[in-house]
């Protein structure tokens, strides 16, 4: 399984290749960013263009920026090979070209590939649909650095939706009481709690609750590390070896289907 | 549907009496335990054996004695009723009458039907099965009030059992580290630790945690009343309505298959 | 020490009743609300007025009303007799009232006499004193049960109230952050952080966390039961046996100065 | 304040020089381990030996080896110097040594410089002498990476011994649960209970319990980084300015006597 990465010379980039090496394979080669000025990271052959890094790899790895997708989307299809994307951010046409891709070659797309955070998300739903939600009040807090300029955080919010998802309607069906501060009345049934934390520097600290009467059921998530993201990035490119087209997610990955 | 507990007078069948109510339903009347002396809980018809208690409902809830369990099974094939199992402790051969009895009429049989417990136990499995034992360490920690007498709980032996099951082994094969004291060394690769903690009234807690070097993911069980038990007994009566025979789960009645 | 006991009837003055007999002694008597129709607790004498109590009690503990407060401490002062006052929500004339009487007898006057939540409270000024407000970011979490209708609780402000007072400033001055929802912007320095869950039946959890870079460092009180609110009541009362005159805190009864 | 470093190449080493920085001060020179072959970080003088080190500082920090704290308490004294040492595993003599240079110079001594595990210490102290043994269980748990060969940590059995000396009594005559497995009876009325959890690449996290009928309190400390022992050292070295001789313990530095 040969793996390539783009945007080699960043922080992301340079995570990957150390977690490729970790898992026994040597990274294919990789592009970098035009006019970064960075220099690559040592033994690892840098490629002049998207096509020379898919004619390279069996697999490509790219976390470097929606406006990128679509070339890297394109250029998985002429070459016949698979790609992991993790870039944020992309738009409705963007998406829709990496869709189009998957029909031809295999691609893990995922907003989040901590694979505990994706375990959780999955298990999140599960948990919503066993727990009737008369009964167990589903309260979501999550800790951030004191950088982090909004609130609830996005994973916590996707847990809000995996919630929603278990219990057969939206988060916006259901009810949001975010943020509660001063007379809030008592807490509507159904509804999702969230609450924001933030200090000193946490990589990003995730906790659901179901609370009832007589019992509580919480699962938590901590990362401690950027670089469980590309840890998870390398399990979804090794997984894809064999793979047919299709659009993956890191549940796929993860087996928990 | 009518539901008749065994065992009305005591302190569980009380519990069940109210939950069944607090279910919108009213119990179809229960027995005593012979000599207890204790007053049944007002409102509800006292009958005068297993084959009045089963002719008078659709479903037996029964938390008494393992002694008592091999007359329910057969009072249950008799009468074609259906049997909510959840005294402890049985025997091999009794096991094997409620088994027998199955395979006539529909019957949950569990050790634990606080309904979160059994989620999580349901969801270890799948965590388990989802994050590799190489980087993942299982540590389970447990606690409960200072009058238990052993370590580490049930429950927490049985959330090893499911991380075991999910990762394909026993927990007798994975190897445990229970208890740690002194020089360990350091920790093995796939064994699953066990902590307990004692104090104050601690109905019961558990967590179970997968700690790589980049994430932590945990899963926390908290009781505060026994009542649990009640509220999960009564939501397996309630499930059985138009059950085939079959011996199930509490993993059934929630749907965590 | 005779342990009198203002409103016996009530539910508070019933677990009264049970912790000092839990401690080793007996009531001395008790009042009942006028035309409250509950019956005293068993064994324990029935006195017509405030006078009459005081005059069999070497101490009273009332957990009864604001309105009695002035009336109390009228008693306390003409019969020479300490006073442990749980009332809530005085008005400053009541305040003044009570600590005119601790000029003449001892009296012990808290918001919550849990001795844990006043450890945490007396804790918590410490904690801020030693940890540079610059580097460690104070962030308070409570959780209470769905029926409550404002957030934060009045235990989480006053943790808010003990920071910034082991700051040397104000919750006013040092700023608050409540409720963090939407665009927030990075955390300020400084500022004290409040976010409420809600759910199921939580008696009241509070959490304290100082989160700086390289550590965290968080004091957690969970409350079960609001008999520790009376088993704090009856330690003050014997604590005050040959205390001077004075107006005492639960600080002060726990040896937290 | 001139702030000198002992072993200025080494991991901790490296980290002073950035927390004296970061604090906004400049190193005052340092030695480099005879033989290491590491070089200094950029910008700091290097210096030949001990003599010369606290010639160049007003204080100097020594975290390099118990082998070296007899010269570097000598060469304190001979220069009228200051010393914050951090090194561990002193041998009595060694000890000595440094008892008697503190008669002459100021001396900060302390096996664990986080600035938030000696509060933690100090705080475990007033908690255990406000909490009465007889109803409030001590637990401590505490969680180190997978490569720890030893259970309890060190840090962890500091804590029962503050536990114990807020009681009143040693740790030995208190009683200690470590490692509860199998039949281990009900728990003790006072003794100090332990757990270890190990997995991941956890720094250091620890907790202490005081467990009651209605109510639990705990105080949490978790180590993210090793640089806070750094931190701790730097704080106390700008601490000492002014100091007259003495040996000082890091809850001097913190203001916690």
């Amino acid at each position: 399984m040969r793996i390539g990465i783009a945007g080699i010379a960043g922080r992301m980039g340079r995570l990957l290749v150390e977690e490729v090496r970790a898992a026994g394979a040597e990274p294919a080669g990789g592009t970098l960013r035009p006019g970064s000025g960075k220099a690559p990271p040592e033994g690892v052959a840098v490629l002049p263009d998207a096509a020379a890094l898919f004619a390279a790899a069996d697999v490509v790895i790219d976390f470097t920026h929606a406006a990128n997708a679509e070339a890297h989307a394109a250029a998985a299809v002429a070459a016949g090979k698979a790609l992991v994307l993790g870039s944020s951010g992309l738009s409705a046409a963007q998406e829709a070209a990496v869709a189009d891709a998957a029909r031809s070659v295999p691609v893990v797309y995922a907003a989040n590939f901590a694979p505990g955070v994706n375990l959780v998300l999955a298990l999140a739903e599960r948990m919503a649909a066993a727990l009737p939600a008369e009964s167990y009040d589903a309260e979501i807090v999550e800790m951030h650095h004191r950088q982090k300029v909004d609130a609830p955080a996005g994973t916590a919010i996707a847990l809000g939706r995996a919630v929603a998802a278990g219990r057969g309607t939206t988060l916006e069906a259901a009810g949001v009481e975010s943020g509660r501060d001063g007379h809030t009345g008592p807490r509507g049934t159904g509804t999702i709690g969230f609450a924001a934390l933030r200090g000193g520097q946490v990589v990003g600290e995730h906790t659901l609750i179901f609370a009832a009467a007589t019992e509580h059921i919480a699962i938590t998530h901590r990362s401690f590390d950027r670089r469980a993201y590309a840890t998870g990035a390398v399990r979804a490119a090794l997984w894809l070896r064999g793979r047919g087209p299709g659009m993956y997610a890191m549940r796929d990955v993860l087996g928990m289907d």
